[in-house]
């Protein structure tokens, strides 16, 4: 009866392990799912104890590919600043490739309901609805039966003691953490207090910038239509999108690249205080920028940064990855990026990653021989006053309005 | 008579040095003035140049700080971003100050006429214009008796020798540069090939950051409605808005923090290469980013970010300072500074500057017992359920359509 | 005990009598609350029903004076576009109104607590909760042991029966209404079918275009500072801000002013049909819109549109009235409107308002003898060829690109 | 020998006429060129002046198919508001249709030079550079040695009677006009009086409302991806583009609908009257509105509103229709656009026309049984008081905020 049979997202952690338990305690059965996007896992480990705690398998579904393809390299195009009010997005770019993984899982093992261990996974749940609307959310700790039930983290312990859930002996880091390709992030615990500077060794994705290397990394990344094709690292060359995007990863790895420490607001208007490691997109996405700068049109990368960035960003942000909004911005931001074509000179070097020189050999936007006004053809200073006499009418009338509202804008 | 004074920028160079004296010669009287905002410049030197060479006298006018007070600390809180398509605006930001005081200067000293020694200067017109509708421009190189005189760099090098124009012997750097407090700029020349690394030795504001010491520099700036305020460096407290900036400019030299190097689209639709290095502007920038993330709504931040900072920032880059349109912003721009208020903890290490902590006393928007949903007073797990089902009523029509159109989002 | 003292809004209706009595059952002390924002309306029926079925008292508040300077006022400086996607906000500016005043109300008599009649009142809920954080809400549309026990209209009815709630005889609408002075609205009910023209009887605040007079009404209205501050009618002279609007009212009124019938997209996301008319700020928002023509910067009426006007009327719609967000909009709005003022001649008939003339004696940036680059002085014709060579640079080179790429723009 | 063979646009009036005889007389050979784009005019009285002035030939282009196909129907999807700051660019949209035309003309007939009768003409002339950026402009107005000899009218009709050039007897209107299918323009002369109401007698593409029929037109306007595709008029069908855009101009006309009287701001800044009558594109773009309503998804809409339109039309507005930017909007508004689908029905009547209904048959975003939550599947009214506690965290900060800083948002 495929009304009992549901499809859980499954860590191997202690909340998911007693919800796996207690699900077939309730009657259901449990195909439970993990996600392989590049995080630090054993899913041996993982799949023994879900199966033996009940569960029928354990789906593991390897995304890394089409991560990189379809989350990674977009975002590397969407130039949203990891210095002002968000990270990079790593969470938020691996949320609905692995949500709609499980929902595949789900139609593919015949679970018509879907569950995981969170309190507050809108992306997860957001994911689902769009992917397939007819399956069902149970979500445990929102299910006053269940939370009422294991109300303390000793409440959990107990069922496990009663119900042979293996319970790890590692003492817990006093933070949680996301980790994946993209990015390991770092908060709540004893990040909550944002005036004291994490703890060196809560970094995981990145050496000390003080610790790295005294000689800088070279490379070159090489772009076709806006996606990395091609890296040069001294005489190794890397191909495939996987395969670059981890040689980033390692470059900036070892050259501290990528550390940020923020306070940021939730969607729900909540402050909260997260670090966030992101070697690789922080050094892509650097290098896109510029190439940028050589080969795209002034005018429409002034649209795409106000218009396209921030909405797509914040439709990731949000939870609406699978959203008309986000197609659309994404149909406008693959337009933009048809020629951007070329390479890129880059050095790494502790804590930091820098351009050092670019080049395109399609783009006629940049021209030597035409970067000053004094070697444009066609065209002579006097034009210039034209140019200001035109753009000053405006401010000339501002002006004369001060004045003569007794506010000069140069008082002497 | 009026009608026959000029007030000249004078820099001292051959060019401005060639206009002052054919200005005399065409029977005008000159009054010289240059800006100190911060620049490398022996101030005596060329004052003693310009009055040897025929002009009534130097006017040197130190903007220092009002250059700090009312341009730069303004950028600090707008935070255009330097990784993406433009500079820090250091040179855009001192063009307004330094036209407005010219004329101040022209009126002080009863000069209907400005003049100046560029090609293209549309910023300084622009001020002028807006300063004061009633004065005259005269830019002898867009003058056809003048430029088509002085054709070659030899010719203006021939009128020299003929007319006592004392040349530096100095040999020129083979690029152009633009120093004042906030940056100094370099393009042209041999950077113009934008493939090519700049030589080390051309930054003249910071270190070399493979060359910057090993040891960090830590440090804390203060802030009050989104102004620094006081900056502590060990057991050293500066104060004063034009002493502070000095000092982040000393830590951002030392430690190497704060070079770009770009192609940039002018406003005119060209490509061109900048390198730019803006220690001071970039360590105080990123404080108050970070300190905005502490304490500033959510919203009203977007709102700032969306709206007034790449509209300021275009304001100035174009020109555009003495506008009706920069007035609106800034006035907007202040009011969501009110609550900006707060410290911030840094370190400054090989060519990066770093967040380790903040904190501030007055806001109430960050909470450590609030900052998870857990801790919230008055929420229950159940309010996600609503609010995820809510959210979620769009995007359920959406995966509903997409599987009618045989477009499934998930497809197994 | 203040704990037991809740304040209701009370219509008088079947819902809200229904709540009255149902409170008091529970054992609450009720302060009944009304808010007067010109709605049809007979006060004193009001109060004796309250006062019947239990109510400790009926606080009748007059609202009209603030409604029209607080909230209708700023939305004629916000043009919202009502062709575009939402009416003009009619209802969205009486609930903030409304809302404040009842948390007044509530501890004026010493209540803790709000309630109200609605399933989904979110506004009202919002402005609460902005207002006074420390107040409870008790909705009892969303209490399951309201709900429940009144589950169709049936059982309302019976419990009126029961309990003595006088019952209107009169066949109710089959749409639901808000009236106020801004507007009145209809939906649901036979409205829900998007095809059908609703019927004549169905508008209320204006008379059928077709039924209006055959001679226009003629009428001037003046501005200061985007603020109508006089109109004339003939010989009639309107002042104060509540009589002008009343007149603007009842012109409209007369001539069928200010219908809409639209399908739009409520907050969250459900499409819904409204029909809409808005007499008096129709006609008064057009006015506005032309004397701004006539007298606001280009750029800065620009901005305005572009970022304010959106915003503030999405944080209308959404219940987001007290907010920093519309705080920060709003001081931005009233900037905008500083030197907006001047008188507009307006005619209005069969349905339509024509604007036919208008005229500011402060402005200067409209000027009959500069209105032609002809007449411009300083201007000659050849700087337009310096305007268009620096346009169209970055033209040329995308006509090149265009070519080489075998696309030519104009293919012969 | 091609470099003395010019393509210049020629209307028959005084001004192109001299120009020609002029050309003729500097040596150039002359191929006139006009654009049909529907407006008034005898070509067969054009070609047979041009020819008797001594041009080779007179090329009349038939533009009225492409005008309607590839202008006119992109501005009905974006929905610039007539009531704001600018018309409904009928000029603006013409501009490049016929400066493309007038291109191929010029390659067609061997011509290496374009040539044109304005002082300002921008739009032409960057419509030319990006079409052919080898091709020069000769702009006689903007010649000293042509402005100069003609400086006044006087000097045209001297002119004109030396050379045998006819000149019209009938009396020019005391205003200048621009006329082409999608609507005319009234400016300059005696409308440069901003509070005049302008002539009965001016408006040429619309009926005085007020002498409009007493009996309403009815008609349905059929959309597929937001193009005009059939329109019923009682029981006539009209298909076809330009007939289509025809028949809702002669509805238009016949009922007054679409004129408007604004001051705008030029692209240079200076305030400028025009009255215009836009009879089918008013019609047309209120309809499509109406109709996205019903079937575009609300967020996609938004973007459109915020992103798309405004860009577009300063685009069109600014001349830079053939621009990177243009195509990059262009293509994103047409993907907004695939499904729009669906008939709207209206009402013309006495210089308005109204939306009385509209309907889809193939989107999914209205459901009549899901315009409430009341009949929204899987929805609890528990779920608004989720929704609401989470949107209200943030307002409950600042009310807080407020009352501490002693400025709570209900003062009693």
């Amino acid at each position: 009866m495929a009304s009992k049979r549901v499809c859980l997202a499954y860590s191997g952690g202690l909340d998911t392990s007693t919800i796996l338990v207690w699900l077939v305690q309730q009657g259901y059965e449990v195909v439970a799912f993990i996600a392989d996007v590049g995080q630090e896992e054993n899913f041996g480990d993982v799949e023994k104890k879900a199966l033996s705690l009940g569960a029928e398998r354990l789906v593991v579904a390897d995304l890394q590919q089409e991560f990189v393809d379809e989350f990674i390299f977009p975002a590397i195009q969407c130039p949203i600043d990891a210095n002002t009010t968000t990270d990079l997005l790593g969470t938020s770019l691996a949320r609905p490739c692995i949500g709609r993984a499980q929902v595949k899982a789900a139609k593919q093992y015949n679970c018509k309901i879907l569950s995981h261990g969170c309190k507050y996974q809108v992306r997860f749940e957001l994911a689902w609805k769009a992917c397939d609307p007819t399956l069902q959310v149970l979500a445990p700790w929102r299910i006053p039966e269940f939370f009422e039930r294991f109300a303390g983290r000793q409440d959990l312990l107990n069922f496990a003691a009663q119900n042979k859930i293996p319970v790890s002996s590692t003492p817990k880091a006093p933070w949680s953490m996301d980790d994946n390709l993209a990015h390991c992030s770092y908060e709540a615990g004893i990040l909550e207090q944002p005036e004291l500077t994490p703890p060196e060794n809560m970094w995981t994705r990145t050496v000390d910038p003080m610790k790295a290397p005294d000689e800088p990394a070279k490379f070159t990344i090489h772009f076709e239509k806006g996606i990395p094709v091609k890296v040069e690292i001294g005489d190794k060359v890397v191909t495939g999108s996987l395969e670059i995007f981890k040689a980033l990863n390692e470059i900036g790895r070892v050259h501290g690249v990528g550390r940020i420490d923020i306070v940021e607001s939730r969607f729900i208007g909540l402050k909260s205080r997260g670090c966030y490691d992101t070697p690789g997109l922080t050094i892509a996405r650097l290098a896109h920028i510029d190439l940028e700068g050589l080969v795209m049109d002034s005018k429409v990368r002034s649209l795409r940064d106000r218009f396209v960035t921030y909405e797509w960003s914040q439709c990731l942000y949000n939870g609406m990855y699978f959203s008309p909004e986000r197609e659309f911005l994404q149909h406008s931001l693959e337009f933009s990026q048809r020629q951007v074509d070329g390479k890129v000179h880059m050095m790494a070097f502790k804590g930091n990653a820098y351009v050092v020189g670019r080049s395109s050999e399609t783009s006629n936007l940049y021209s030597e021989t035409e970067s000053s006004m004094d070697t444009l053809e066609g065209f002579s200073p006097m034009d210039t006053s034209g140019f200001i006499a035109i753009q000053g009418i405006r401010l000339e009338k501002y002006g004369a309005r001060k004045i003569k509202d007794g506010e000069p804008l140069a008082r002497v």
